[in-house]
């Protein structure tokens, strides 16, 4: 507990230990501005605007690992930015000769950005990768269960019966909905370059003929989409991050809520593969993985909500909306990160138990099926008339069962599961 | 001022009497409520599992506009919707024959999705002209400013000059992003229709040999997209439609914050067409325009929030996240809505002042191309004295071009626009 | 279906047609807008600054019932406020002689900001009311079911058991909260006025010897609280409006998301007094107040956001943070307000089911005294050993009371309620 | 740059560094349980519920250094808490003998929940301190400015004159505000203790004969006070929290974002007391405190909205509600806690341009008194020519001292600052 260390997580065990903890730690930050600062010097080399041996020897120092995060991010407090301090840093690591071709021309937000940029790309990249596992996991479970006839509930009552495999292949279609849209949003982050206002006046004024090619060779050094225009205060690529990560935390809120409901004590219709214990409780197994997954699924919204509150970046670079960017997008990165890890673990561990699926089927003593009986009985008694009768079963609590009206009626509710297995079967047809 | 009428918009001029107001009014939805009806109708008729008869009065009934709005928001408190007292008052008006053709096998959920998808697309179609004419005004002042100079701002201070052409090029761009994802959103909103949990089972049980046909149906009907599957608790429509309404009022909220700033009474480089007046000070013109968009882009990410909240919907209908969508995507519809309304306004009349642009380039007496003489200055007594000497200078309040030093160099703030002008031309290629 | 009439609450079933409702229409928003304008005169009349005939004509005039609001919203959008446009009209209707003191010396958000005060006052009191209501229903409850042992549950796990009187009192001690939090409020909302930029200047202009007096006067007319300073731009009263009515939400929220767990159809341990229907499933009753008061806790936090949010309002009226308040501002309230009279609904017919609740205390089979079991057996096998044992029973599947190891063990749940019959007296003694 | 190392505060130049982050660190979180832990003991130990030297070891070893946060925090995952892995580290410190008395009875959230209001109480305390320094900066601030007039200014345009003096003394009565919200929540803050379900009933079986006796000794252990119920789901002290530390945050945004519109460059009003750097523009001074300041209050009110959203908590402990509280309530200790680290300098630092508010006095040459004008004019020339002269000469451009009409009147600025003085005054008396 030496007081020299920072922040691993200890409040966060929805993320951390993750890849994506890994990924968005201040040392990946740190590791990803200083990217964007050799990139930068690189670009200017490869359009003959710098000595190569400047890119070589830029390249080289930032490569280092001798950087000291909690010095830069004590000395940011000074400017208001992480970029000022390590600038520095690597100016004075690159020496003399080539220093002033650290960080030419370009502007602190320049390299905040693209390193943010770089920092949600690779992070995405483990997110799909995890949808990915998810998604497979959950098309198994669809499979196996296509027929697997439990009750449908709708405001917390049993409405009519349907299947747990309609139920799966649901969750994965919503895993697939996040995945298309991290994926769009993954291949059009751009980097971003545009020197003190947005201008590229600096390039110019350090001997570039045309400036506005700069941009597109840093992005290519980077793996990043060229940008159309600096985007300083034209914060769309943050947005649609924003919409992605709270969509996907979102969607796996929705499997982790319905596992949470399907795996109380009285239902039981689902377990977590290694559910979580309790000191004082031996006996004890908690859905900890959908607790924690529904736990970022309430905090992303807001975090989102921040990021789209800055779209609204006055000048040409803002005073607070930018800055109320950079902790929340990681937020939001980390949230979707663990929540995805989290996923994996409980689509691919899930028990189903269709024993307990097919108890419930009966609870209601054959209500679960008053639809059916509602529409069969309609056109032999008229629409009010049977209304009225299955309301006074219903009232009498007695099982439909042993009422005579309904002598011939099939109150199996695993016949009434609809289309379910041709829903089913139809989501699975997408990949 | 008769208690009989209800809300009218008092508390809202940024929507009031607007078109995605009168698209959004509970008389709207009730007519999407009445349309979804009449298509489920005949959507069955289409599919041989109703007379067409049947299919000819339900619409024709539904076409009316007798129905009472009040009555029906009244009675929608017992059951917690409005679509079950619509779905009797409906019934009643289509008469004994066809009334048992009302709404059959479908949910409340069914009608009250597809009214609101309905309500989206009609309204999102109209944000869309908005949308389109505020590009088009924006690409007119971005052609007309290609080369008008001002000074760039960061962090409220003065930078480096830029160009009123980028600025307004970028703000396209922004109403370009968000057409682009409204459009996407807007052709993919789905009809909704499942029954009572998602497997169309009552349309088996009234005669239906495959029910999955007939979702398909109704969205023709509708002019809506088929869904894959039933979504009552697949909520992917309503967080892609919360995403592109806050990335819409964000957008539009960027052009707003700039023109307040622009406008202040120190600065006057922009002026609102038809600033709004005060009852007290005769002098006043105020950028009402800008505060109204500048309002709703506050209000606007919050609303999303509670939405993408919504994702995590339990069991077949959740008890709570369904309910709390309803006002926020309408104050989302409206508050983009009204911004849109009030962005083409402000676009169209905005007076610019090349003049005040021009006057405040010199305010800091040259300082506002100290990058530049940085640059420049550099390679003659390196980077680091060269700084000292700029801060030496801009510490003493002694005008640039009165330093000896800088006897030679080229202070003209209007020389220091670097790409701008071309930046803004590659902007308007966009379409 | 007549389109001059405005939105009732067809979307929104948790406020519709609920006092709240009433209170803070539009109409409820001009009367109060011109019961401030009115207050207004006869503030300056009592201190002689106009005559006592212009206080009562104003005062006549204000009080009709004449005055278009539709046409006032519409009128407001040029200057971006309801009050410019109705303040022609109040001054047209009083007519040449008196019209001149009409308005006199304030500014707009003088009478907006004041007119939300009195709107909101009013509909505390109502809520005031409800939660008194709600309150003394579960108090009630409370003291009935005293001993009425239920299982607990923790993450979604029978724990230990509890009693329903405690679940109860814990309820009722949230609403006791919400009801501190809403009278400390109600009783601190201030009269607004200050005038252009909030120094009372023109009211010198206009003859005033002292016009930091005239604040207290007018609130004496309105019953509200006279301000420290006026605070156009110092929002207190509304981000305290905002914590209030967040916390009302939120606190009846936790009763309900309890009560949604409890009637779930395989608990069944609560039922709504009135379940609310389904036009498909007539077995169906669903716990609609719950639902509703669950939605109107989702929405909440979000409005109080943008009002919080709109605390960091610039200059001495901002373009934007203001503007932003009034309609989350009035959401809030009728939300806060419908979910309270829900709430009283839900307290006073709420059914309890012990029996369901003594048979679910042995669902897990003597599982849920294991804490007991293992407390009782720490001292004589040692804590270690004692947690093994009871580890490896449960996992067994088998009873506890077969366990030879636990032949003498008190098993009955009911007799392991711990301190929850003394916890509930205690909280019950609070008033 | 080396793996082992947590986050530091890299993107968090608002709070890096300052008291509040180490107060909200990891290891004051894990010095905190410990706490809490060990205090629990000693409570058992004052009543006679376990040995004075179980007390006396536990103690000792809960005071130690030893223990790995990056362990506990890694451990914490599969209970989904970081309780559980740290009770086991601490037991097995404690050693045999004693180590059965560690966390007997309690349950995680007991410990959790205390150690967040601890850390909660020793950070509102340094809070307090900041608020304290802040008010009395900006009381000095308002007794020398009570007569500099300054350009009152409303959606962004010159209205009528006030003083500096009345800004000043309202940004401290929002400081004021925010230390009573502060002060109040922090003087309730409780400890948690209820065990497994909220009954305190391991206590007595382990011997208690009333066990509600030892949530007080307990509370008093730790300086808390003592809870009236467990309150395990009934979060009033986790929702308080969040209204007061979005409240401050916002009162700091207000001083901000005036600070930042004051010291534009073309306004120059005010100038923080040490400006930002930036690496390209030497002669760059950028408000940093206030950039800083206005992005804690951007992001303020969504994590406020998340704390207030788990309020609806079901069950005994909720599943995942609870845990979406923990990093939230922290962010929101910190942003406040920083921000008002930054209010300090910002407060003591800045530097008042008196000469430049008059200049500003004078843009509108003259329009800027037209209120006073009309008032004056209007009891000769009727309230209607009044307002119509002033508004043709408003639209002339030209200086009103020149128009015939106006020859007498007093046009100079500075007489028109109406109660200004008065209203200063008084807001100082307050304390």
């Amino acid at each position: 507990m030496t007081a020299a260390h920072g922040d691993t997580g200890l409040l966060a065990p929805g993320w951390s230990g993750s890849a994506a903890s890994s990924a968005t730690s201040d040392h990946a930050y740190l590791r990803a501005l200083l990217d964007a600062e050799a990139a930068l010097t690189r670009a200017q080399a490869a359009l003959g605007l710098a000595p190569a041996e400047a890119a070589a020897v830029v390249t080289e120092a930032a490569g280092s690992d001798a950087f000291d995060v909690r010095s830069v991010a004590e000395r940011a407090r000074a400017g208001g930015n992480p970029v000022i301090p390590l600038v520095a840093d690597l100016t004075e690591a690159v020496g003399e000769e080539y220093g002033p071709y650290v960080h030419r021309g370009a502007t602190s937000q320049d390299i905040m950005d693209t390193a943010s940029m770089l920092v949600a790309a690779r992070t995405l990249g483990l997110l799909l990768d995890d949808l990915g596992r998810t998604e497979r996991a959950l098309a198994a479970l669809a499979t196996e269960h296509r027929d697997t006839a439990m009750p449908g509930r709708t405001l917390t009552q049993h409405a009519v019966p349907t299947t747990f495999g309609l139920k799966a292949a649901g969750w994965r279609s919503l895993v697939l909905d996040a995945r298309d849209r991290v994926l769009t949003v993954r291949d059009t982050l751009p980097a971003q370059l545009g020197g003190a206002a947005g201008t590229l006046a600096a390039f110019g004024a350090y001997g570039a003929s045309d400036p506005t090619e700069l941009p597109a060779a840093y992005a290519r050094e980077l793996g990043l989409r060229a940008p159309e225009l600096p985007w300083h205060t034209l914060r769309t690529p943050v947005a649609d991050l924003a919409g992605c990560l709270a969509f996907t935390a979102g969607a796996l809120g929705k499997i982790a809520v319905d596992v949470l409901t399907l795996s109380r004590t009285e239902i039981s219709e689902v377990v977590e593969g290694s559910g979580g214990g309790s000191s004082a409780m031996p006996h004890k197994s908690n859905p900890v993985r959908s607790t924690l997954i529904a736990s970022a699924a309430r905090r992303a919204p807001q975090l989102a909500a921040t990021l789209y509150g800055s779209l609204a970046a006055e000048d040409e670079r803002p005073a607070g909306a930018w800055h109320a960017e950079w902790e929340p997008l990681r937020d939001l990165l980390r949230l979707a990160g663990g929540a995805a890890r989290d996923a994996v673990e409980l689509a691919e561990g899930l028990r189903v138990r269709p024993e307990a699926m097919r108890e419930h089927l009966d609870l209601t003593d054959g209500l679960i099926v008053s639809e059916r009986l509602s529409a069969e009985l309609a056109p032999v008694l008229g629409r009010a008339r049977a209304k009225e009768l299955l309301t006074r079963l219903a009232s009498t609590g007695r099982p439909l069962d042993q009422a005579p009206e309904l002598a011939d009626a099939d109150l199996d509710p695993t016949h009434y599961t609809g289309s379910a297995g041709a829903l089913t079967d139809r989501a699975l047809e997408r990949r």
